[in-house]
């Protein structure tokens, strides 16, 4: 693939800086928010089934995300991609905890029969339980992940939703439903740094969910989950090797999401992005 | 302005750690209550109905944020405002995302007009929609800083709810309906710094509200609102000469509110509050 | 006390990683989940009375936080503490702010009236709320630490619900009702920034409390109590020594929950754990 379109996308979002809308958990909402500033759109966090709507109205793009579900976010996050969907607006679902309980499985496959989402992300444990083939999810990141079965999983939930799919992982696969894409770690040393540290930290596969929500202002759904992906994992990368403890990485994280240029996100990402 | 009154105050907040009840969003809520335990006052965050009265009776000092706001929110809200209004304590209020809603602008409209309120402080575009005067806002930091209006729009809103208003930008302008200040960044290298960063981190706008608030507890509200201003910006003046990127400057943000000495605020907000 | 037992709490904990149920403050909420990241468990934050049944079932401990408390948290607080009573899971309770307000020291209580609390873990103006003798606690973090009356409070409070009963402040107090240890802070330097700076801090008391819980996954309540408070403490101290500024402290008391191991942990106690 070439890397162009990359530096491309993300300049674009800075320069048109997309008001996203989020209805998310209550752990990230602050993670979340800041990782949108960081690489430079706009968020806004916004839950109350009387604004949703007008909310979803000016968003450029919205991000659902199901941890910390209650009676009154599902009802909301339903009328939110409903209405989105109505207007065209492009939707990434995170499907928090999907696997874990009855609770989440059941929102995160209902919002997805909706069809407005242009893309689910989540770990391999929660595309497992969408895709309906694996076990139950214990906790909310403890499935053990495999390759081959990850592949299979997203080609299979995109094409069963018309969405893309994505399992983040440490070699992560994305999927419209034809064709299967990995996007490849980085050094060696360097990613055995970053597989030890991001377990450590709460709420990072809701910032890469965020981050494609950015993108989808600006790209079409593959090569906006693609980016946001692959912009996580470079400025990951850059974060860990300056800090290789959890908390230190963490700051360094928003710091990264912010220097990275679009030059230096395309030059990173070279030869990383495969069709698998 | 005499600069003396500002150390003082500073000074006062850290020994009387005055108790700031919050009723904040949820964005925010860790993010503010770090500011102002920083500071040196005592927050305590409850939104609950059946508390937030006892809660007023007990605190100092007020604040009432509207961001991720709900119905359950709102009526705490309003019960708590009422009851200050009653008890006579001080009452900060963050109008976030007026105007990016209905619900919003309806809501902080509302609140305003219970008459408790002793500052009210947001964006540009959130004191242009309680004026009434000026367009929608797009997002809940979107709309272009106009000096000028800014000016007559703090006055106007003063008089209006009989409150002192302030906008926050490059140059802050507060009014208790009568005088207008205005509040000037530092040196242009450091404050072009300051505006390319602040940005890229959320939850400064209400950091700054809930400083107001820990301020209105020790002081009346035209020099409480200045105080808490002039901190923020020399605090963030201070932690982006050392930290530039949004991240890590977020962290030495909280170092400098708890650094800064009543003598080091007043000297560096020296010639810098001026009548306009 | 030999502290050989320490050193292999941890280890355990970092071996099993414990999956860690919290219904906790949303103050915390990133905060809580980050610590136990950090220490090595697995967190998940969920609320919603649809799934802490559910939840429970699953976890390998339950902790229970009542900050920023409202009706539908209290509720799921409740059927979580039942079932995992009928489980025989451990659970902590974090009685955040009882004494503060009436519907604060209510809900803790009936709380530990239900019979399934291991550990309750508080400040000293929160376990006088509990013990019925002391007056009322002025906001969250406020009332002055009197040692002997801690000493005889954790006793008073462990007997009367049947629990083990811990305050924290400079010395730690904890018992279950029959000894009493106290946990004697580290070099009076040290203890001095220590003290400083973590009363500028959110939500620390709430790390504990959660670590507390990542280590009644693998210990019996009395030595995992004492697990999460000596861990905690040793871990803001070598922190504090890297940087004894609030927001800078609080990145690496994460960085230091996840660099300890088991040998440093146990060295650093060695002697500063003595029945009292």
């Amino acid at each position: 693939m070439d890397m162009d379109w990359l530096s491309r996308s993300l300049e674009r979002v800075r320069e048109r800086r997309p008001l996203v809308h989020n209805i998310t958990n209550f752990v990230v909402m602050n993670t979340t928010a800041n990782a949108l500033l960081a690489l430079g759109a706009s968020p806004i966090m916004a839950h109350s089934p009387e604004e949703v709507e007008e909310l979803v109205a000016s968003a450029d793009a919205v991000v659902v995300n199901i941890g910390t579900l209650d009676h009154l976010f599902t009802y909301s996050m339903i009328k939110a991609v409903a209405k989105a969907r109505e207007l065209g607006k492009p939707v990434v679902l995170d499907p928090v905890g999907a696997g874990a309980t009855t609770l989440r499985t059941r929102v995160a496959t209902y919002i997805l029969s909706l069809g407005g989402v242009s893309t689910v992300r989540g770990n391999f444990g929660e595309i497992s339980a969408l895709s309906g083939e694996l076990g139950k999810t214990r906790g909310v990141d403890t499935a053990v992940y495999d390759e081959s079965v990850a592949r299979e999983m997203v080609k299979s939930v995109a094409k069963k939703y018309s969405t893309v799919a994505a399992v983040t992982g440490s070699v992560d696969y994305v999927s419209n439903g034809e064709r299967v894409y990995a996007i490849k770690p980085g050094a060696p040393s360097t990613e055995e740094l970053v597989q030890r540290v991001i377990r450590r930290v709460t709420g990072l596969g809701c910032i890469v969910t965020a981050l494609i929500g950015a993108y989808l202002a600006v790209e079409d759904p593959l090569k906006a989950t693609i980016a946001g992906i692959v912009t996580f994992k470079v400025a990951a990368e850059e974060a860990v090797k300056e800090a290789p403890y959890p908390g230190s990485f963490h700051v360094k994280l928003y710091d990264w999401l912010y220097r990275l240029s679009g030059d230096t996100l395309s030059k990173l990402a070279e030869g990383r992005i495969i069709e698998a």
